[in-house]
């Protein structure tokens, strides 16, 4: 993509309605902007990004044998009668009527629509156990939004249900997805520590959210170090992982914990996933039953495991910025490379930028090529603002002595190289 | 994917609400299930499909330098208020007020949406063309929704918003548009028939319909014979092909077309896009102006062109079915083989099946393995029914023999052959 043709309104100003610094960066650069109180319009370089993590979340769930499908965002409130959440979820969700006075609802999660979907289609044991999931823009009318796409009102999440006909299945499914859940983070860069959470009036301990340790964080958490040196593993013991001590500061009572402060850590999260089993609650509530194999109706136990896909895009954000801007991890950045033209109007530098920027396009690595008439200053500006994990630098100079500079943003590296060298790095 | 493992609830009894094919089509073969009255949840077999299509279109609309971006479903009522268009769209826009008592809408289309974008964004000519397009949910409250995702509340829209500074350049940036469409529906095996439509009051000729041709069609459309030919070619010259006379009928008026009625067809067909240019009805009514070369503000010209998406499922099914059910074109089918094991207590077979699935995923050939207990002559009927292209079938006899049967979906040919010469067909 050449910058001269793209949309990419960057902003010299820091915004001053923009508290946290993932919200300032990304409306600086570009990526997303407000068209009311919680409630954000994507502009192309965000899109790129919540796509790509969306892309991750796909690759992982369909690993792990979860199905996709898509619910509509609008839901019949009479579903919410029935599973008896339609009064307990308040001024959150977003009601209204229909032209023919039916009471409807902006989905803020779909426990009703996919039990629906289930209990019409799904008669037998032998259909079990399923994993459906769908990532869908939900919408949650938060009192006070804030924190850019962190805490906003409609935002995109991957909801996965499953269905087992036991306890034992669930937890199953319930490890299964705790699993997929560590790799996606991992694959985006992210260091995220999974501490029990409040299951409510269900008790039980089979409720985990994943914290991204990140200094902005929202909650405090609490665990114990050792569980940093586990995570770093590339094949995960589950069971062992859960053993450890890990609580967000709702759960933590250090008085009950038996772990001596000092082999605790206490840090600050950003909640991006939530896992939790919670047994027949929606499957007797709402009459979905399946037969066993002796023919008599049994109701599936049930678990739900979320990520916040929109928030995603805020929390790698806080975890990986500098004062220039936003440092992307490769996996999820919107280009991978960016390439400055120092001096447009320089024969030499052009034709080498022109010809670097074709191969990369051959090659199909996502280039973002500044071929905009401005300063020096601006396009290195603009390209550590935007988080381009390598940027090929051509100015006059290096173009006559057939040489290119490569610069590594997280590393702030800059090599000298030929095109073909560059080229043979970027692949 | 192994069937015994998807969730494809299909049904043998054709249901009683659905009256037309496509309907039908989609209800049996497990591709969707109603949520309710014009509101669809997408199976897994129907997303896949919808995704191609999205995904195909996305694809020429970022050939044709369209830039995508992603607006919320959720919008302030106040630009509807600034674009005169509150009260004017009626009944079929959906409502509400949110917990703050602000008053928001379900957008049926986003002019006012990315109106503001660019209002807010875009200050230059040199800025200037710019299309910026979205694939996003719309709700449309119709009074009576029906034919299934043809006519629902709920729907997926392409729209492109274009911005030009003259006529001229606006112009073109139709017609880019319009060829785009042409190859978009194209690649999706139908054969569409652009038709001049209703501009309302704006005047002149620069709107467009795409009617895929269907005998269920909603709208009667007539044509110039030669136009089917200019269609077929590779090189399509746009020109020359809006010169011919075709219209749908409330356009449509046979004294003043001077085309004598022997060179025209008659014929249904479904609207499945749409073109507009509206010059600065709305770049007026909300103020959206940017500077020209001497410093003075400009209203740029606008253009709209919309592509419904999750219609187009429907579309295609109405264009590609028989008795058996669907068949889809290569390009949008959600499965591209299918394997049927006749007889899964037969050692050799379901070797021979297990080999030639692990073979096509290695190639990342898409497959759905009917490896389930069920009669030969249901799993014969499950694979026309959700028109699998190609399938790939395979007994006792065959097995013994090393040798199964590939059959085409559309032509109904059956060869056979050894599993390596099936495997160089389907690559």
């Amino acid at each position: 993509m050449r910058l001269s043709q793209y949309f990419l309104p960057l902003l010299k100003e820091t915004p001053n309605d923009a508290q946290i610094v993932s919200h300032r960066l990304m409306l600086r650069a570009g990526m997303i902007r407000q068209l009311q109180s919680g409630i954000y319009n994507w502009l192309p370089l965000g899109l790129r990004v919540l796509k790509k993590i969306e892309s991750i979340i796909r690759d992982e769930m369909d690993k792990a044998g979860a199905l996709e499908l898509l619910m509509p965002t609008i839901q019949p409130a009479e579903l919410w009668h029935e599973s008896g959440r339609y009064e307990a979820y308040g001024k959150e969700m977003l009601r209204m009527k229909d032209r023919h006075e039916r009471e409807v609802v902006f989905g803020p999660t779909a426990e009703e629509v996919v039990g629906d979907i289930f209990r019409k289609n799904i008669k037998s044991y032998k259909d079990l156990p399923k994993n459906l999931y769908n990532i869908q823009w939900k919408f949650r009318d938060e009192i006070r939004p804030r924190f850019g796409v962190m805490r906003g009102r409609e935002f995109l999440m991957k909801d996965a249900y499953s269905f087992d006909m036991d306890f034992e299945s669930a937890k199953k499914s319930y490890d299964s997805m705790y699993k997929s859940y560590l790799k996606i983070f991992k694959r985006m860069g992210l260091k995220v520590i999974p501490v029990q959470a409040d299951t409510g009036p269900i008790g039980g301990n089979l409720s985990h959210e994943f914290q991204v340790l990140a200094q902005t964080g929202e909650s405090e958490i609490y665990y114990e170090k050792e569980l940093e040196t586990l995570l770093l593993q590339d094949e995960i013991d589950i069971e062992k992982l859960q053993k450890y001590y890990a609580a967000a500061d709702e759960k933590h009572e250090q008085q009950e914990t038996k772990i001596p402060p000092h082999k605790l850590n206490k840090t600050r999260g950003i909640e991006v996933g939530h896992v939790f089993y919670f047994g027949t609650k929606y499957s007797k509530a709402m009459n979905i039953a399946v037969k066993n194999n002796k023919g008599e109706d049994v109701f599936p136990e049930m678990g739900s495991y979320g990520i916040g896909v929109s928030r995603l895009v805020g929390a790698v954000i806080e975890a990986n910025h500098d004062e220039a801007g936003i440092i992307w991890p490769e996996s999820i950045a919107p280009f991978k490379v960016g390439i400055i033209n120092l001096k447009t109007n320089d024969e030499n530098s052009t034709k080498m930028c022109d010809g670097f920027y074709g191969k990369l396009q051959e090659k199909n690595i996502e280039v973002l090529y500044d071929d905009r008439e401005e300063s020096t200053g601006a396009k290195f500006a603009a390209q550590d603002l935007i988080g381009t994990p390598y940027q090929i630098i051509i100015g006059p100079r290096g173009a006559a002595a057939g040489k290119l500079e490569l610069k590594n943003r997280r590393t702030g590296e800059r090599v000298e190289l030929s095109p073909e060298e560059a080229l043979a790095k970027l692949i």
